[in-house]
């Protein structure tokens, strides 16, 4: 009996609730509208007045912001010792994931990999000693965002370590990460054991020349364009980069087998990436930071230029509201553990690589990458349903990266802060999980939706500053 | 007003025709089933009495045929060349794609291969007495899959071409094929000037030992786990290889590294790896015949071990027909032309390639592969019904191959010839599209479904054999 010959007319389906059943109405031809209300997410009546008097300039300003991020051609063009290479960069000064923050309130596995960058650097020649000179106050720590870095878990940047050079074709603009260490013990996850000095030391001495070797010699690679290959590749490049690696491997080996004359060196550089499936996540985020730092210091802007952890705070910075960070509790993820572990070991959400869904991948893109579910968690169409609500919250959709099951859907791009906060749909983010005691390293992957409280303040900033307030 | 309340009870409804509003209903909740019903296609009422007599015994030598395919463990252990590798390999014999055929009866980029193969074998040094030596009767041709080869497209295969060697670890058979050539004018497609011949004298002369070096020192490389992974990258690895050759060029390249000595030689290697993402299918063909090989001669079988084209006739053999071809006119795909081109210039189906739909990749995994409709035209919905109906004429499903997007579900394994007639479902391929006239090459890409005529013959052969009858 077929359905719809129960209706006089076309079927006009009002579902509130449950989504699955409007989307089975809507695939079969009705016309169905969801509405999943939920009330706004708390905000002061005064800047709730002042967002809406806005509401045209906020519109306009995103679609500028927007623009500027979609129109960016992120493309890695070298590399160079951080000391050398970002800006601000000093002997003294340790970079970090997420929002500024103090020795004190780190989280177990920041400490663990501060403690490791100074035993790298010679600073200390013990794990007491590393602690003490870090307590001191003679080491400086800031975000690596405000360094034009990105830093994947503790995101931990030392004076030392060679970075990534990515360069924003359109607007000129650069941003750096160090290279991947790898799974397991690794610095970024707080482990700082001999073995992750010793590894350190050997990309510093080895991986860095040869890569940087094939870098010049090829004169750069066009980053954007293996993004878009990757996404049609199952990577959302955040927690899966298989593609990305995969592709950057490709187009760097025959360069790598050019430019080093020692094969023994050429042939452990290329078997150390290709052990490494995570290795292009070092380029896929300064590639982001590259992308939207461009946006930042547009007036009236309520899109996300960062969202980033430190492991004990989640951090938000908005392209109208210049260099403040909008802060909460940064929350643990559900994740799936590795054995042995369960959630109570888990620290709560940690790094930069949150930039990737800030500026329209990870999990913002993660129908483009539904194997990604056997490493988080969930259903393939659990995969779909997070990528469509992302359309909500954001101004546009990628012109570049698409997600093939969604027909080449851009991806959604350019998170306004006012939606986020007037539909109560909070940010998706997928992420690997560090144990929360220092030396320890991953436990697990996962996914979470960014909390609250950063989008409530970047809402009232952005009120603040449009209704003439400073903060 | 939710839907389901204007019922009493849970929905149940049968629905006919249009399949999308029972899928709708599905994915609602509702417990909907799909009767699309067509009528068999014909054959014989006596042939069609042996078959429903003997449903039992056909039934338990398909389970006996899809164990086989199944459990076998493809891996690409060397290389030779094809005179002193291939079983039965004679100075005098060129291979092709498809069942045997006549040189009379052979398509312009069948014709086409086998002139430039005899141009590249020196056995003539102009089109016209390349063209006269064919029809000689001097040199001889047989089928690839006789041979226990596989060649895409015109699939000629000569007496100096290096191939690669891949073992069943699981059943110990062997299968060959020669290397992938690239895109644009190569001889698979027909073409046969001089920069085709060239190409194949530099495989011959550089690639083939670099290769040959590079799997020795790695004592082989495991196919199935490349192949299962590529399929989480979309690939469904006849039309699209991109994430196949990516993983192989990373287990090779390292191994290139350590045992070429000639630097150049390496990078050109690698470079010509790199530039064509096609690279992986001429590895993904004899992994398929591998594995099918082993369920040849199991009575009663009505299981396909082989579809294969010549350009002029579509040809299948049964597991438990012997080595009986049976045929029927291969038809012209549905293709997304290269520019100047249209249907009228297109050879009908062409190439041994449609062994990977026969293992259960190709147009049976195209869910897997939702960027591939770019290439071949439809949506990403199509793709995931085209693999949902091939389920439906399959013995089973893969224990290895997935469609991540259908909650990894192993792809549809292992092709019934009598439920393709019962059901009148043809196998669904998607393939490249050659130029009809011999010299030109590829015109574009596209998807068709296999004809009817070799499944109603192989039939009729199965109920002639188990029957009594000899064909």
């Amino acid at each position: 009996m077929p359905l719809n010959a129960l209706f006089e007319s076309d079927l006009r389906v009002v579902n509130v609730g449950v989504p699955s059943f409007a989307e089975a109405l809507r695939q079969a031809g009705a016309e169905a509208v969801q509405v999943d209300w939920k009330p706004p997410l708390p905000v002061s009546e005064e800047s709730r007045r002042t967002i809406a008097r806005h509401r045209a300039r906020i519109e306009r300003a995103n679609a500028q912001a927007l623009e500027r991020i979609l129109s960016a051609a992120p493309r890695w063009v070298g590399m160079g010792r951080a000391l050398d290479t970002i800006p601000g960069m000093h002997e003294d000064l340790l970079l970090h994931a997420g929002p500024p923050i103090t020795w004190d309130r780190m989280c177990g596995p920041l400490q663990g990999a501060i403690i490791g960058a100074l035993l790298y650097e010679r600073r200390a020649t013990s794990v007491a000693a590393a602690r003490k000179l870090a307590a001191s106050g003679k080491i400086r720590f800031a975000p690596c965002h405000e360094h034009g870095t990105t830093g994947p878990m503790a995101g931990v940047v030392s004076p030392s370590m060679p970075v990534f050079i990515v360069r924003n074709e359109t607007h000129g603009n650069r941003a750096f990460a160090t290279m991947n260490e790898g799974l397991g013990k690794v610095l970024r996850y707080g482990a700082y054991g001999p073995d992750v000095i010793e590894r350190l030391r050997w990309m510093e001495r080895e991986l860095y020349p040869v890569l940087r070797a094939a870098i010049e010699h090829l004169g750069g690679i066009d980053l954007k364009h293996i993004m878009a290959q990757a996404l049609h590749m199952g990577d959302e490049l955040h927690n899966r980069n298989r593609a990305g690696t995969s592709l950057l491997y490709r187009a760097l080996a025959p360069a790598i087998v050019r430019t080093c004359t020692d094969t023994d060196a050429a042939a452990r550089v290329l078997e150390f990436i290709n052990g490494n499936d995570h290795f292009f996540l070092n380029l896929s985020m300064p590639a982001g930071k590259a992308t939207l730092d461009p946006a930042r210091g547009i007036a009236g802007s309520s899109v996300c230029v960062v969202m980033a952890r430190n492991g004990t705070d989640f951090g938000v910075q908005l392209a109208g509201t210049g260099a403040s960070w909008f802060t909460g509790p940064a929350a643990v993820p559900d994740a799936l553990f590795f054995p042995g572990y369960t959630r109570k070991d888990a620290n709560p959400d940690i790094g930069d690589s949150a930039i990737t869904e800030t500026y329209g991948l990870g999990g913002f893109a993660i129908a483009a990458a539904p194997a990604i579910v056997q490493f988080v968690g969930g259903t393939a169409a659990d995969a779909v349903g997070y990528t469509q609500r992302m359309y909500e919250i954001c101004a546009g959709e990628s012109r570049s990266y698409q997600v093939p099951s969604l027909d080449f859907r851009g991806t959604p791009t350019g998170i306004d802060a006012v939606k986020v906060v007037e539909k109560n749909i909070l940010p998706f983010i997928d992420t690997g999980v560090a144990h929360r005691k220092p030396g320890v390293g991953q436990i697990g992957a996962g996914v979470l939706n960014a909390p609250p409280e950063p989008f409530q303040r970047a809402y009232e900033g952005l009120a603040g500053v449009l209704g003439g307030k400073r903060r």
